[in-house]
């Protein structure tokens, strides 16, 4: 049977959980003759696809890009030119300044058929994960979403730290760990009050998730001696008080914990769940 | 084997498309005693409960709840106490405007275990299958969600709409199209462009998806005779220019089209998913 023109499915994997990825991105992964995943998209979904898919890397190795992004948007064309099934796997969401939009541009243009299943979004996964509701209804009735990729050095004029400072809406630093200092002191120059509820979680929905919690005057000596590493994420707003009452994931009996699997494999998945919904980490050996 | 305490878990149904739903959240309705559903989650997701569990729906029927908020989360209670797993399926993300926050406050008073798995929650998966990336970065550094849920009628006071006017970032109101002349009128009011670029999207993610463009200046007419359906999504800002550079769903070869599937079931759940990604709406018969 002849394969008709290839075609890249952009795909949302979520923000680190496996099990965040949606049915229909599972879906393609299945039937993938090629996948080109991201730093964020966690690697253990690769093992979906088909045993001889050809499986890239196009993220960061100490911190330098393995590929650029002109060298991503061409191998997605070439690859779908071959008449391949091409998925684009990227961490969270496609759309949220994920680059989505310009690699479907790139796309279009070339001509290539394309499709998009967008996934979790990590401000929605991580802040379930950490206990936070984003838009209580008591707390706040919206929600700014901000990329982290700015600061002192760049031109950040795109960032409206006046109405940010004054909104009464949570807000949410994409990577905002690196930029924290900044984030903090903008806020508080614009008249945002010192004592504003903030949440720093790193490496959220997995087992390794860590969450630290403050005011805006106080976030900086708590954090002080700790290096947080990406990915990280700052909630800011009243919603972060709702964490004692709301938190479950940190609360789960095996959280963190990391347990080793000697059994068969059929055996070995059933048990990776169940240790998984304890909030444990399941290495399975060998 | 004596069951241990039951649970409730609080799932993320995904914007319409049923799947989209996340794996986690279909292994979780797989194991489900109790389905309780909402008016927004695909009902359709419930034929992946066993075929004995309860299933019990939440939302409204010609307007009217038919169960109130009390009620339900009483019923979250009692199911669990009785040993059971109770699966509260929502549409879109149960933390974004989803009251997700309020359930579990209650149920962790009421020392039930829980658990909560997020879902694409409508502004992402909207977005993506109206092809407008949210947050493009040549046009966008940030996203603002803002309930719909407000009105003259009511106290808006937690809108900041001078804020919302003159902010540099796409704006989403969820459920927005009720209240779509009044948005319109708060913004241009407070300054915002009249050129501003506007979509409405009505049932977004399904065969049924439909969009309307125009300006906050335009927009009125265009929509004049029209009547919008809730659920609605209402997106404001420079990146709705790029749905013509960016769009596919609609563009789908079967977009929109039901299509009767008479096979056998095995048959016909290949074929629907081969359908559906090409756009169109299976029906099964008989």
């Amino acid at each position: 049977m002849k394969r008709e023109k290839g075609k890249v499915i952009l795909i949302g994997a979520g923000p680190g959980d496996e099990g965040l990825i949606t049915v229909k991105g599972k879906a393609w992964l299945e039937s993938a003759d090629v996948v080109i995943y991201d730093h964020l998209a966690n690697k253990n979904l690769n093992q979906f696809a088909k045993s001889d898919a050809e499986i890239i890397y196009a993220g960061k190795i100490s911190g330098q890009a393995t590929l650029t992004q002109d060298q991503i948007n061409s191998l997605l064309v070439d690859k779908a030119l071959e008449g391949k099934i091409v998925v684009r796997l990227k961490g969270g969401d496609p759309f949220i300044f994920g680059r989505g939009g310009e690699e479907v541009q790139f796309l279009k243009e070339a001509g290539i058929s394309f499709a998009i299943v967008p996934g979790v979004t990590s401000p929605v996964g991580v802040s379930a994960y950490a206990g936070i509701p984003l838009t209580h209804r008591d707390f706040a009735s919206s929600l700014s979403i901000i990329t982290g990729s700015f600061g002192k050095d760049k031109d950040d004029f795109q960032i409206d730290w006046d109405k940010l400072a004054t909104s009464k809406g949570t807000l949410v630093f994409l990577m905002g760990a690196r930029k924290l200092d900044y984030i903090v002191e903008q806020l508080l120059s614009y008249g945002k009050s010192p004592s504003t509820p903030i949440a720093i979680i790193q490496w959220g929905t997995t087992p390794k998730q860590k969450t630290w919690t403050g005011t805006l005057s106080t976030i900086k000596n708590i954090i002080n001696k700790e290096i947080i590493y990406p990915p990280a994420l700052t909630i800011i707003g009243e919603v972060v008080k709702l964490k004692k009452s709301v938190d479950w994931f940190e609360q789960l009996p095996l959280f963190g914990k990391n347990i080793v699997l000697t059994r068969p494999q059929d055996e070995s998945v059933y048990l990776s769940d169940l240790l998984r919904n304890k909030g444990a980490s399941p290495i399975l050996f060998p």
